[in-house]
């Protein structure tokens, strides 16, 4: 009897990721990792046409490429049952009826390049957009973000309007790929719900860009079949077998049932550089301030999944070890400011800090606030501060708990994930006795692929359900961190104190006024000559 | 012709200093220093007697040895026509009838030595005569400090009554030395004011120790002469001529002659690791909240004097080196933020520290609140933190002078003097912008001795007044720091934000509760076990 496999892909910025997971064992099996030929485009086009500020492309013809070297390592020769896809998000690209990429006819044109998530040119057209307002950002917070569709749409409309003309199809990259791979254009209700704003009751929103409406299509929800791989393909790739290739998932989202968060009051963070929340619910309330985005079956299906975030998460601590490093390496500096923070008793800093280095997400949604440090004495020391970061980073966390319980929704697991969930047991630790709630941290590798994969097995039926999927392919063991009782009343107290100056009035003028003050032409003016030398 | 000679001793905590003036040529010709031979006693007794926890004493025999080792090196065969002496304070003592320290007599009793200022165990019988209150605390923002003669008489009459009654007089260390110079029990109306809390009407407070009234007398104002020098001291010394003794003077107050601040309306920060700022005035108005203590001719004949400052100043950035160092050495450090911090342009830090690191005293005289650093972001940097410090502290300097001029007086000079006037121009130049005054910082050696001179001067009638004084002995040149006027606007700004900060009841009650959860026995209690480690 031959094996029978299924495959996860998982397209992130600079690379791509598959893993191969056998389907009687429920094992991964083997992986592989492909980097993008041309990266993240910023200064200039593959033929060097020079790119302005803030852009950010990606070339199309780099994810197809990386497509087949994987699925051929992965699979030549092998029963593949399906394919399931996580792909960054918003990255839109121009094409043609037939899915051909717009860069690859007009090679010398920026505007016919995917448009990364992390592009920043088009966030003037946000603003546009967004001073306009409409009823198509109430289940995004009021706010169109400039990484999203829509913006960057408008920027072409506006900046190229031949390219646009020439634009038959406006697809993100995700779903140009499944489209590459199955000869579908099957799009993904995920990519549509909180990078293009499309809902279920009224389609895409309309009148925002004009001529956008036709180079659209109506989405699939997540965890359905865009078809097989394409004979063409399994030439290239030499994969055998039925290939149900699933439409795309956003990256951050697609690892849920990696990670068994597939069910009803699962509240899921990845603690990266900054922090993302998603929150599953089966029922959907209005957004309070401070949730940014929440569609269903986007994520996981027949399921809510909200988004909230923590502006800068990993970021602060690494700005800490930039500014004061310890050792010789980033790595080393963590390992001493860790190991002596771990030594400081709850309260015993006297300090609290406010995580707002990158402004600020829940609650207030203010980018123009920045973080701050209270208590300051002559005993304070560099690792009371650093763990003062830390205890902040915790703070900003519980706020996220805090919103959805204000909201009325039932919290019942908290997992986290990502780099200092995994690296930083410090933190965790903390978090949990900030939270005193149980914090699961997954033990799997490759979590985002297998996520992919499970999504393909759903698309494919090889699974019944999503919870059926998690539990056969998904992680297997959590590791707990539990509250420390002990510290449950100092924390308490230092958390109410946290909130009470996130609240504080004078807190927030006097960090506007900060930037009204360095954004001021007179700061940037001339220099000033002999600073620090008197007029004698 | 013989040239005749004035001479100034400086006595402070470790060392006594003295110097030798030429009357005629008005120039110094000679200094000399001595250390004293018990130093501060902290753990011991000479003869090995343990001390309890914040006790700091002193040997009044280790003043006159080194009376006599300055006065013979400067003086012998000489003609000194005055002696004026500056003495820390308050550093009271108990002695006999006759003017014999007590610790000669009573060798073995802890309470028979000087309780130097800085002797921090009387503090509780502050407390106790704070919590009772009276008249007497009006013009001392209704506080005593445990560092002040009641609060040490206080101690003695309870923890040793025996020694208690031996004490025939009670007496600064400053005015025993002038009696011992002069066989004139002569005090001083600097230290009877300004620390044992005497005034013009009532005279010392009455029935706060009992028997107190008795081992105290009469102060003369200064500038008054003691009398001479005595014939014993003629012989140790070797010293001729008139040598007229003055009162003795606070050795913060001592140096105002010698750097022309005589006149009403002058300003005079001591910039050393906290700052301490006297401001001179014709007129007398109730205490403003901040003010610490005021006095009429106690510092300078004719004027009152009023006393303020700041907690930390000099302490905050050597805390900020000693938690962050860049060199090898903490002036290394110094030297390196402080030329980096001199590149960055008012406002540009994007940072406003508050500068309570050791509490605040004006305006608020809270003790319990602690240093605040607000606006920080990811392109923060040490060196744009450090020159927020030094900006607040410079904020906090203005905050004094604004405490003055909402008390309706004016300022019409500001001098700066001690190390961070004169280490550091970049501190200095910055509050001259922050003020938008300039501000003097005096050029001269030993300003001390010479202020003790000038007074000692005084008394003897070698010259008209305290101005006539200062104009022949005191510092000829004044090194200007002109205010910058391009900066004016973002400082006004700035400090708009640091006052708004201060007045927030949100951030002090942040303060407040740190040390309330800091101190709470839940956190001091039972060491965290296996902090940083999941429980698995």
């Amino acid at each position: 009897m031959t094996s029978s496999y299924i495959i996860g892909l998982d397209y992130g910025s600079e690379s791509a990721r598959g893993v191969l997971i056998d389907v009687v064992t429920s094992e991964p099996v083997a992986s592989h990792t492909h980097n993008y030929r041309n990266g993240i485009m910023t200064r200039a086009l593959p033929d060097g046409t020079p790119l302005a500020r803030a852009w950010a492309l990606q070339n199309a013809a780099d994810y197809t490429e990386a497509a087949e070297d994987i699925l051929a390592t992965l699979g030549r020769g092998k029963t593949v049952l399906s394919i399931g896809v996580g792909f960054t998000a918003s990255s839109p690209m121009p094409a043609t009826q037939n899915g051909v990429a717009l860069s690859q006819l007009h090679p010398g044109d920026p505007h016919a390049y995917v448009k990364l998530w992390k592009h920043g040119a088009a966030q003037p057209y946000a603003d546009t957009i967004n001073s306009r307002g409409g009823l198509f950002l109430d289940n995004f917070g009021g706010k169109l973000s400039g990484e999203w569709l829509l913006a960057k749409a408008a920027q072409i409309a506006d900046e190229a309007p031949a390219t646009w003309d020439k634009t038959d199809r406006f697809i993100e990259a995700g779903d140009w790929l499944v489209w590459q791979l199955t000869g579908n254009e099957a799009r993904s209700l995920g990519f549509a719900a909180y990078k293009a704003q499309h809902s279920e009751v009224s389609g895409y929103p309309q009148g925002i860009v004009p001529g956008l409406s036709q180079k659209l299509s109506p989405p699939l929800r997540v965890g359905s079949a865009a078809g097989q791989l394409s004979n063409a393909w399994r030439e290239r790739t030499g994969i055998e077998g039925d290939a149900i290739v699933a439409v795309a998932v956003i990256d951050s989202h697609v690892v849920l049932p990696a990670i068994d968060a597939v069910s009803s009051g699962c509240l899921v963070g990845a603690l990266g550089t900054s922090a993302a929340y998603l929150f599953l619910n089966e029922n959907f309330r209005p957004l309070p301030p401070g949730i940014e985005g929440v569609a269903r079956d986007g994520s996981v299906r027949d399921l809510w999944c909200y988004e909230a975030g923590q502006a800068s998460f990993g970021d602060t601590l690494a700005w800490f070890i930039k500014a004061f490093p310890r050792g010789d390496t980033p790595a080393e500096s963590f390992r001493l400011y860790n190991n002596e923070a771990a030594n400081i008793e709850p309260g015993a800093n006297h300090l609290v800090a406010v995580d707002w280095w990158n402004g600020n997400r829940v609650p207030l949604a203010d980018s123009g606030l920045s973080g701050l440090l209270l208590g300051l004495t002559m005993e304070t020391t560099a690792v009371g501060i650093y763990r003062a970061l830390v205890e902040s980073l915790c703070y900003g966390a519980k706020t996220v708990v805090d919103l959805f319980e204000a909201g009325d929704f039932t919290i019942h697991r908290i997992l986290m994930t990502s780099g200092l969930a995994q690296n930083n047991p410090l933190l965790v630790q903390i978090m949990a006795d900030v939270m005193e709630r149980t914090i699961e941290v997954p033990e799997i590798a490759n979590p985002t692929a297998v996520g992919a994969a499970i999504h393909g097995a759903v698309a494919a039926g090889l699974v019944l359900s999503y919870p059926d999927g998690a539990a056969r392919f998904g992680a297997r063991t959590f590791k707990p961190y539990r509250p420390r009782m002990e510290n449950a009343a100092v924390y308490r107290a230092l958390y109410r104190t946290y909130r009470d100056l996130c609240a504080s009035d004078a807190m927030r003028d006097a960090m506007h006024s900060l930037t009204e003050i360095a954004t001021a032409p007179a700061v940037r003016a001339e220099p000033t000559a002999a600073e620090g030398r008197p007029v004698a």
